[in-house]
């Protein structure tokens, strides 16, 4: 198992990913190599920094780093030696099993889609995110934002990359598909969802269990294992929740800090603040995969500490050991290409201008 | 100021609404009249239970009561006798300056768009809620559910009805307004929103402050006014952001009571949770406006308590005193009725087939 990291990517440049390499390696012995992908003279400072000298690290150089000012399709067609390009390039040449990175999420996926292209029968791919929730411990979405304006089958084919995911990945049988609308009864949705809901419907016969709409609430709470939705909304939605759970949290200090005896109370109640924040925090969950590409991709959060790049780590490893690829192409066949019924032959028709 | 209370809607029933009436009646003296609609054997019980005897108070029979299953446009075309279609009737002969209701939200919105109509150059009208925002105390939703698949001008209609609510009724003198969308550069965005950017940058030079695309993050920490998207994306948003609260609420909970000795720290820090409870509570907020009815139509959450109704009566008596509508007209004219450049005259051009 190889795994390329982008190195250079997030808000914090080198320090965590190191620092989340270095715990990946010392946690998964599964691990043969792991290249880590950036500037040669950055790296290697920060790696004896940390002492980090494990066998198993290599350094691939990389001149070039897409910065959060970049666009991302241009980013990847102009700075051909940036770090998140040359680990990508590792997948597509077989130097590596999958590529992690914590930077512009738009070019990680621009990257992927251009250099590793899509699996057959998969127009478009599509970030898949964990949420905690209550009845499952975690609720998938997809598409949390590599692509907007998806048509009925972009959101049919996000449905059964996710729905294949949380079955061997996350080993769930036949994971609860909910479609996410305005409202849970089937007569809700914008004319988009609405098609889509009779097709996943459709699919119920061959086995998918597609529980119809649900709401935004419910990613946290129903048992629903993957949401599915349009990048556009997924991505809004998901910074939506998690601008809301940082209110929350800042609320809750502020309030906590607001006297001297708060401030203690709230001192001996570290550990219960400490475990609501592991329950609610990305890092715990570690990184998102890029479904629908032609090799694993995980996409980490900006500003990934070393606990989150290492969970990406996890997540690149369960997406190769569990062979999410092959399944998916088997998911395709199962579900998009069973053959439809053959047509009766056509009468013959007269020309109207004999 | 005479305002007409759906009495029955709601996950509660009277019980909150009349409770509600008498805080708003206590808290207000400029309203004049409360209409309190729906079956009077049951509202009278209620009233003469909690000692509701303001004479300001009226009772006014509906047989009907919408209820959650109902879908929303038949149960208007059907229930002609319901309470919200009553209130609203009360609305739209002159009895009552604005209705208020708890009830089915899709019902409020049938009923007052079918009997109120929508303003002259407003084609749909959209909910505008209330969220929680470091920055400036309160930031607004627009749409958080009333229309689906928006075209760019019914979203920049709603960006002038939210703007002009923002200005006249929160004081607020050039209100910010962000464009929901799925990151802040320029070039983020589907179709619509796009298309919907350029539109909202012209109108700065008339005098709008329109600043960029927003992401959902935005809505509860950044200096912005108001957000604007499409009602699924709001809807889907709203809800989203709902749960995750609940939910960062309950696994608080679960982390506090999970021995007798965090229980008893928790409960000496029993005001500090109020606090946070209170500022990340829709209770606070009361109600939503649906903007661009021919009247004024304010919707209250399905599980409102009495706070919460009392708080939906002072956003409808805002609303009144605000002079909102006439308001809406103005902006309509001044940005949308501008008259355009004279287009020069066009060359006259040969037939191709003469």
């Amino acid at each position: 198992m190889r795994i390329a990291l982008d190195a250079m990517g997030g808000d914090f440049g080198p320090v965590p990913n190191l620092a989340g390499a270095a715990l990946a390696l010392a946690a998964n012995p599964q691990l043969e190599r792991l290249f880590l992908v950036g500037r040669p003279d950055a790296l290697q400072a920060e790696a004896a920094r940390i002492g980090l000298t494990d066998p198993r690290v290599e350094i691939i150089a990389a001149s070039e780093v897409v910065d959060m000012h970049d666009s991302a399709v241009s980013a990847i067609r102009r700075k051909k030696d940036s770090s998140i390009a040359v680990a990508t390039d590792m997948v597509r040449d077989g130097r590596a099993d999958a590529v992690v990175s914590a930077g512009h999420t738009g070019a990680a996926v621009a990257a992927s889609t251009l250099k590793l292209r899509t699996l057959p029968g998969i127009d478009r791919a599509g970030i898949l995110t964990p949420f905690p929730n209550d009845a499952r411990g975690v609720c998938y979405l997809i598409d949390a934002g590599a692509n907007v304006d998806s048509r009925p089958e972009h959101l049919v084919q996000q449905a059964l990359m996710g729905w294949t995911y949380v079955k061997h990945v996350h080993g769930v049988d036949n994971p609860a598909v909910g479609l996410m609308s305005n409202g849970e009864e089937e007569s809700k949705g914008n004319e988009v969802t609405k098609e889509v809901f009779a097709r996943l419907a459709a699919l119920r016969p061959l086995g998918l269990n597609f529980i119809g709409n649900i709401e935004g609430r419910d990613l946290l709470a129903a048992p629903v294992d993957l949401a599915v939705c349009d990048g556009f909304v997924g991505n809004v939605l998901l910074k939506g929740c998690e601008g809301t759970a940082k209110a929350f949290a800042r609320a809750l200090k502020s309030e906590l800090t607001a006297s001297r005896w708060r401030q203690l109370l709230a001192a001996l109640l570290r550990p219960a603040f400490k475990g609501v924040h592991a329950r609610m925090s990305y890092e715990t969950y570690g990184g998102s995969p890029l479904l629908g590409v032609n090799g694993v991709t995980i996409i980490a959060h900006g500003s990934s500490n070393a606990t989150a790049i290492k969970n990406a780590l996890r997540v690149a490893a369960e997406a190769i050991s569990h062979r999410v690829n092959p399944h998916i192409a088997e998911s395709v066949t199962r579900f998009l290409q069973t053959p439809a019924p053959a047509p009766a032959a056509a009468p013959p028709t007269a020309s109207a201008h004999a």
